[in-house]
């Protein structure tokens, strides 16, 4: 499938039943619209799936993991080492993507897009792209091939879950060192400048900051990646796992079920989606405000406003899997709260 | 009890605990500090209990209910009536917090402080102080003396459900006009400008914005309530279910058990509370920043910083509800995560 066709299956919200959903939230026992972005995402929701009231109780955070051959830079607190240690933490439930995710009752897919070490799990979706991206300081990270191979794996990986009952996807990640392409995708794609979309990442101090974004700097004047061309981007300038949640972004709007897009990593992605197919922008549900520096502008720059902010900076995954619960909210609202005519109460 | 006996009751956070939640939260696999406001909930939660990861399963959401002799100034989108119309609704679970409450494994307890109404239920707490305040654009809207009584209800009713098991706490509310009240409170509590306090509660247009702005301007002149005195604003431009509030955030307090701050009106108890009881904020746990004019400034004036932002304005304890969620994830990831140790992952 060419990105053209995954593109040309997405359609615009259904909107007579977006209105029906207004309509029945209007009758529940509450001020009109006092329930603010529930009674949005409640709507969103019967527009995505064409359902007034959706169930939407299969959940999965998808966790696509990949290396970055751009760590060869020291731009990050954690040695590479670190992702396939984290993919095998994933797959023994220990993570904080795991807790939460088991919080709102949803399911972690861990997927292997490029990890750059031999991972080996029964519960472990295997679809290695490549082992790691190359060092984008020096060339492309991949070719336009690879990252349309990732593309792939996340839209196949999300369409084989819709098939076995999954309704609902959460975008998560792991790849030590991937801010690096992140924040060099939103300068690109957003007409950033890059002291304002490189951050500290998960932590590093003010001098390495000053290093990462002469990284990002460099591997934008190299690469010469083109605005206009997300696919020329994402293989320049980002990453395999970046490129497979672009896929499961794209996959979820496509199989017309709701994507609640995570961190900074997520955001990304999302953004690359929302340029490729702007239809897309309409399935996603954005989740947390993170603490990473540009992660305000990327989710501004596709027109998502978060609905929590708790400082966090890990990725994975764990905004989203928490968002679950309010979407969960919102549907509820709408399923099990009392109409004013049920209970016998005078309108506004 | 007189109210200085309350707030003696009120010690120190277990700084012990807090430590050992701090370093326990250091050696979870993600980097330090990076699950930001949840791992500072955690800390806080063992600095309430003195438990480095306390076992908070039983919650309850106490909402109470009270009407407001402002309501004859046409200060609301609602008539008075639908205090107790609610109140019903609250009891036979068909409200919205009802639903979050639910959501969050908690329990709705739902107090008759002061409805201008008879209700009768079987799951009803009722302990009516008096039939709704008198209108405080004419003269105070209860005594003294009622004002404290309003609160020792609040800090008795969960001195009882810390004796059946409950160890976590929310405050809710529901009187129509209660915005009113809540404003004048900032407004003298905060050294708030009025037109800065009043906001649009659950929906009025802008020429009853300034009506209820005069009624507000009207009160203060006329009460003179004193700013240093919070017992004294309470009484004089407060309401029973706000007092009730104070009651039991004092009583949370007192028991070491943390409370959940929800909207605007429970923000305005929470500040008369931390003007009472300066060590009671350490026991508060902000939830949502609400769509109401006002809420911002209330919130800082007790030193909180929201968690979610919705665009709720509903009152009722939704808020709060929802974030129980948080908390319960901020607990479950001290309790389940895997150590670096465990998940052989070197750390940063």
């Amino acid at each position: 499938m060419t990105i053209e066709e995954m593109i040309a299956r997405i359609g615009p919200l259904d909107e007579a039943a977006m209105a029906e959903a207004a309509k029945h939230a209007d009758q529940l026992t509450k001020p009109p619209g006092s329930l603010g972005r529930l009674e949005a995402v409640a709507c969103q929701a019967a527009g995505i799936t064409g359902d007034k009231i959706p169930a939407l109780d299969r959940k999965a955070v998808i966790v696509m993991a990949g290396d970055h051959g751009v760590c060869a830079e020291g731009v990050s607190a954690f040695p590479a080492e670190v992702t396939g240690l984290m993919v095998a933490n994933f797959l023994n439930g220990g993570a904080a993507v795991n807790v939460f995710a088991r919080h709102a009752g949803a399911d972690v897919v861990c997927v292997d897009i490029g990890v750059d070490a031999d991972v080996n799990h029964p519960r472990l979706v295997s679809r290695k792209v490549r082992r790691g991206t190359a060092n984008m300081a020096q060339g492309p990270a991949m070719s336009r091939e690879e990252a349309m191979a990732a593309i792939r794996v996340g839209y196949d990986i999300v369409g084989e879950l819709v098939d076995e009952g999954y309704r609902l996807f959460a975008t998560g990640e792991m790849g030590i060192g991937n801010t690096t392409p992140s924040s060099a995708m939103l300068a690109v794609l957003a007409g950033l400048d890059v002291s304002a979309a490189v951050g500290r990442g998960t932590g590093i101090d003010e001098e390495r900051l000053k290093h990462k974004q002469e990284i990002v700097r460099r591997a934008i004047a190299i690469n010469k990646p083109d605005a206009s061309d997300p696919l020329d981007v994402l293989a320049k300038v980002g990453g395999l796992e970046i490129a497979g949640l672009v896929g499961v972004i794209l996959g979820a709007a496509a199989r017309r079920c709701p994507v609640v897009i995570d961190g900074f990593i997520s955001t990304a992605a999302a953004l690359a989606a929302s340029r490729l197919a702007p239809q897309s922008a309409a399935y996603m549900i954005p989740s947390h405000l993170s603490n990473e520096q540009g992660h305000a502008a990327a989710l501004e720059a596709i027109g998502l406003a978060p609905m929590i902010q708790l400082d966090l900076r890990l990725g994975e995954g764990t905004g989203a899997a928490l968002c679950f619960l309010l979407v969960e909210a919102a549907l509820k609202m709408m399923r099990e709260m009392a109409t004013f005519e049920s209970a016998g109460i005078p309108g506004a």
